[in-house]
């Protein structure tokens, strides 16, 4: 099973429900744009190139559930928004919108969407492969990866960004182990990448998020790799957590390394003009039912942070790596 | 009442329960050495200095409940590495040990050491009266200062170090903002910081560890100031995570803080001596009772990191601030 998919006898996106993992796994299926919505609010599904397939896939039952052009344009606004920071989100309903248009009743459009969208979805696991190649070649034998949340196939339709410059380096017979970082408040590092990187037999070990720096002080970390929600300008968005990393890895000479897709890149743009979500307090104040915090203490909770191109050692992109110059 | 204190018509060692906090506020009393031991192994009392006197009261309890020298010699020895990297503990089992040498009988013993073990009690909170007076100056009116773990009053007898010096500071009418690390795997900056500040009215915002080279980069942050377990001759022990907000104190010049009592130095040792507390894989695998990580993975969990001078502004100690010659 992919990550997320079509699944047409239904009519339905068909994804796995990140929020249950580890514990459980499980596929929910969406048949309307606002069921979708709330997936991805929740979390449901998430990473920045699932959200693309997501967003695509969204266009789709908006044009099997609207009955005008008008309709379809007025459920894929909401859609679009659902999550601001990722650029993929809105890149996959745009994308799949055009393509839409070229059909003159709203069941004609569903075809011309349909076949955009699984386009997408099959690009982001080809784009992912040659990520995973132009990045394995960054990776020596022996080398042991930190990495921060989950740039993996749970992020992706399929193999992963981050994670899959790990899996392509290992099925090259590199012998890779990974460092994952719980990643707070949600824990995608614990509750994702190890449950995807033991699901391949890929050597991992869990550590909080603040432990980064004294294992890297113990010479424990060859590389960083992350994956990305956004790349701008003068840099990275990411899950938050991402710069301390950035700026610990820097202070150990640990290269650190971003993959992401072109379709993540969004150039044109300062990170200064991007929203950078902030999420519900309450992910600080309880822990799934349990209350670790007062209920009226202030909370800040980003969901994301900027980290600059200068404590970037390169970008893995599908076209290859790029070392930003600053 | 006092983080820890003496009760001496029940003969315990009374103590707040600070596993259950911030939902329950319980009383707990040991009447013997070995439940001591477990509430020091299950945090239930934790802090260096607080650990000072639970040492120094177990000394006490062993008097009562043993009926020779060699019999209280025995289990104070058990106590005394109940957990190893703060220096305290043993400081306080050993001060008190040898006060109770002077008693020529147990029932002798034990008046000399819980003489001894209140006086450690007393002391601790006029070092920190002390502690908060240097370390006052320190503080401009209007500043945001971030900590990291609990080294309030909840990690002493009384008022606390860390937090103890924000106490004073605002005592003589600076405005001053907290920014409280939630401090993983334990969660003692959500569950025992923010309780603590919240109960005094000092404003306190709640982040995840990760946040903080995202704040300091905003440039929400003035100061950084938290507690030690143990100093050694090249920098601090402290709670994991320390050196991670050291290093990203230092990238954003904000001047880096380590609030300390003499009894928690140890300058004869190297940190490499000293041993690092590797706690159980369940604390990043279970939050309470939920599962929130594969049940077989792999993990790495050091309760303390060390932290070298280089990147401390300052020690703020009972007898002054010292700064650090690198």
């Amino acid at each position: 099973m992919r990550t997320i998919e079509w699944h047409e006898d239904k009519e339905a996106v068909k994804l796995i429900d990140q929020t249950l993992l580890p514990r459980e796994y499980k596929l929910v299926e969406c048949k309307r744009v606002d069921e979708l919505i709330d997936a991805i609010k929740s979390l449901k599904v998430r990473g920045a190139p699932a959200l693309g397939a997501a967003g695509a896939f969204g266009v789709v039952l908006a044009c099997i559930n609207a009955n005008s052009k008008e309709a379809v344009e007025s459920e894929v606004r909401e859609l679009k928004i659902a999550r601001p920071t990722a650029v993929n989100l809105s890149y996959g309903v745009d994308r799949v919108f055009n393509a839409a248009l070229r059909g003159k009743t709203t069941a004609e459009m569903k075809l011309y969407a349909l076949e955009e969208a699984n386009r997408i979805a099959e690009e982001d696991i080809a784009v992912n492969k040659k990520i995973g190649e132009y990045g394995s070649e960054l990776l020596k034998d022996g080398d042991v990866v930190l990495t921060h949340c989950n740039a993996g196939r749970l992020a992706c339709v399929g193999w992963g960004t981050a994670l899959g410059v790990i899996r392509t380096a290992i099925g090259k017979g590199k012998r890779i182990e990974v460092i994952a970082c719980e990643t707070r408040p949600l824990n995608q590092g614990s509750r994702l990448t190890t449950w995807e990187l033991l699901h391949d037999n890929i050597p991992v070990t869990l550590i909080t998020d603040s432990m980064s720096a004294a294992v890297m002080r113990a010479g424990r970390v060859n590389k960083v790799i992350v994956g990305a929600d956004r790349v701008v300008k003068e840099g990275v968005l990411n899950k938050i957590g991402t710069y301390m990393h950035a700026l610990v890895a820097n202070a150990h000479n640990v290269p650190f390394y971003v993959a992401a897709p072109l379709s993540s890149f969004d150039m044109e743009s300062s990170y200064k003009e991007i929203e950078i979500e902030e999420r519900n307090p309450e992910e600080l104040i309880y822990f799934g039912s349990e209350q670790i915090a007062p209920l009226d203490v202030n909370v800040y909770n980003p969901a994301f942070d900027f980290t600059p191109f200068e404590l970037i050692e390169a970008v893995i992109t599908e076209n290859g790596v790029v070392h930003p110059v600053t």
